[in-house]
């Protein structure tokens, strides 16, 4: 087989032009899961790949696989990632991983090659969790983490249903999700951190995840006057809550390295300006590379939020409703990556995924690794995310030698 | 004239009437002001005005005058206060001022007697501000703190403005609002506070205000990914405005007997499950007796944000957008009030209102004064805001009462 090489201007120019579906104003993307441009981003991707020969198979989540054949009767090797975005999106999270794919696709087109193995690029279903939790829903009820039911019955927050979302934009397809007859699942991604930029590597071979732990928690006090309530009978939901986010960061700071924790997302009810607050939510997470620590880190916060609760005379609940990881990665399809990386001489690094992917949860069901480009300053869910047209087209190249070492 | 008595059984009755309009679920009101149920509160009131032979006017921005014929050519007796509610309200805050009034038309009525001055029942529009900023509004362009044109532009959360709510429900009169021809207006309020109950007063006499200072604050940090993102190169607004809600609490306590402090509202973007927060606005307010002690609690604010600011490397902005007090009352109308109370054998307490009252505004021009019923508990803004029957009826009395010594 000779030496195949992607082609870096079709790459990046494929780039700028999904970023022109759901543009930010800053320059960014926002192309929230199941919306009209999630839809129009994903019948793109089909026109792009109707000239190359590709069947398209998609299942009731929306998953789409766009299979191409192989010479023998052989487990297929998969690619891909996703094309939604968070609302602060960039244009390269999901999206490099899907392009990459696809260019895979067109450089093997245009060479009339057929691997031994049949392929197949993957475009998963909301792997952000923005708009319907949890994150990563496609790949997570395909690999049996949650049922297809479930996942069609969660409603984001203007109450429109997964299951009324994907019909809106006929979105679903017949088969059911499931695994598929794949020897091993790639997932390009950004790092969407600073390590790879900060050690000058181009590539990094992720071996594996963190352990996340996801939180939802509700502070319920009691509703007073903002002003002749004396300041010791409060029982301010806000301020405990203002608190927990607090003891959430600096549990994170303390878990460093190897550690991080968020509070994102918050709600104040009534949220009345003359009304000290009776209801918070708020949404949390710990993550750790060891796992013992992750459940440490929870068990922190569970002590922080047990004695804001007891000080301030109000109830917190916490509710642990989900997790991801530690997921070891296959060591042979991480290999595969090494070495193709190696072989063009580019630099790798061996490291742990701080967020969770498609690969994560594809990881349950069959043979799994991912590459990561490096983010420009770490940014990502962020209008300002960058990756340079080399850093693309080298993760590509790496997605492309892999895949021919693995399907040839 | 004989001595006259309020029927407290006719006014608990009335309370509970009201209360049936936007009832919440935890057994308070939840009637936003110039709502369909603000407008239906409002036509409640002008049936039971009905056979009074009061003449109604209003202005235009839906502030209601019910105006009883006097013997002589004098100016008039204002009372009421005001029948919106916040979202967690209760059964008494503003309607109580309200009935209470209503109830001294009716003993007139019923006795036949007419004052030498001309009388007014009056309704304020949104009071309380929470659907529309800021609090008092009907009051304060009647007062000229705020100018017609300003208030009828006022949008709430949804993007409706006041001119908008005011059309659909038909609440605007022809008036232009303004000073009426008033010697003094009294409006009779629940204490939303503890100090009547913890004192065992029957009445509060209020002879003016605390100054209050209220605050729209943004955070403006920069989005990032709540995974891979180190936790020093965040930018995290949501967490920087957790510092200044508890700084802000920390002012109010270290303000206590006289001060007090509050941050009631909070928004949050993308305010999404994967994301660091950049843009986190939030509510304040300080406030405190002594009107040089709450410039120096804003002072703290200001200079505790400047320190987040700077040592999280992100922007705070502060914007003080108004303030009220602080107003002393008319001695000759808090006189009456004092009087009228010890004539009846209550207990009587001088005392500062803590949160803003339409009275306030009033004062700005013409005699005002006010007096406070208990709370028990000190609980207001608060489904479980109570006063009881005798409180309640109490006040009506005293202002009963009071009016007569004004206006005979």
């Amino acid at each position: 087989m000779p030496e195949l090489s992607v082609n870096p201007q079709r790459l990046w120019s494929d780039h700028m032009r999904m970023a022109e579906i759901g543009p930010s104003p800053e320059g960014g993307s926002n192309r929230p899961a199941l919306s009209a441009l999630d839809a129009e981003a994903r019948a793109m991707l089909a026109a792009w790949c109707e000239p190359l020969a590709l069947a398209e198979e998609r299942d009731a989540l929306g998953n789409t696989f766009y299979r191409r054949a192989g010479r023998d009767a052989r487990p297929a090797i998969a690619f891909g990632s996703h094309l939604d975005t968070v609302p602060t999106g960039g244009r390269f999270d999901g999206v490099s991983g899907v392009l990459a794919g696809l260019e895979v696709m067109r450089v093997l087109h245009q060479a009339r090659i057929t691997t031994s193995a049949p392929l197949e690029l993957v475009n998963w279903t909301n792997e952000e969790g923005t708009r319907f939790r949890p994150a990563m829903m496609g790949s997570r009820v395909h690999a049996g983490d949650m049922t297809l039911q479930q996942a069609l019955a969660v409603r984001d927050d203007a109450g429109t249903s997964v299951a009324e979302a994907l019909a809106e934009h006929r979105l679903a397809g017949p088969n059911p999700p499931g695994p598929r007859d794949w020897a091993a699942f790639l997932e390009l991604h950004i790092e969407q951190g600073p390590v790879l930029e900060t050690t000058g590597r181009d590539i990094g071979i992720v071996t594996g995840t963190v352990q996340a732990r996801y939180f939802q928690i509700v502070v319920t006090g009691a509703p007073s006057h903002a002003g002749p309530m004396t300041m010791e009978r409060r029982r301010d939901s806000l301020a405990a809550a203002a608190e927990l986010v607090l003891a959430v960061e600096r549990i994170g700071i303390a878990g460093e390295p190897g550690g991080r924790s968020s509070t994102t997302w918050i709600t104040n009810s009534p949220n009345a300006r003359g009304a000290v607050a009776n209801i918070t939510r708020l949404h949390s997470d710990v993550r750790h590379e060891d796992p013992a620590r992750a459940a440490a880190m929870q068990a922190e916060l569970i002590a922080a939020a047990a004695e804001i609760a007891t000080r301030r005379q109000l109830a917190i609940d916490i509710d642990p409703y989900t997790t991801f990881g530690p997921v070891r990665f296959d060591t042979a399809a991480a290999a595969a990556l090494r070495d193709a990386a190696a072989a063009r001489q580019m630099t790798t690094r061996d490291m742990l995924a701080v967020a969770g992917h498609d690969a994560v949860m594809a990881a349950l069901v069959c043979p799994a690794a991912m590459l990561f480009i490096p983010s420009v300053g770490g940014i990502s869910h962020n209008p300002g995310e960058y990756s340079t047209p080399q850093h693309v087209a080298n993760g590509a190249q790496v997605l492309l030698d892999a895949v021919l070492r693995l399907a040839a």
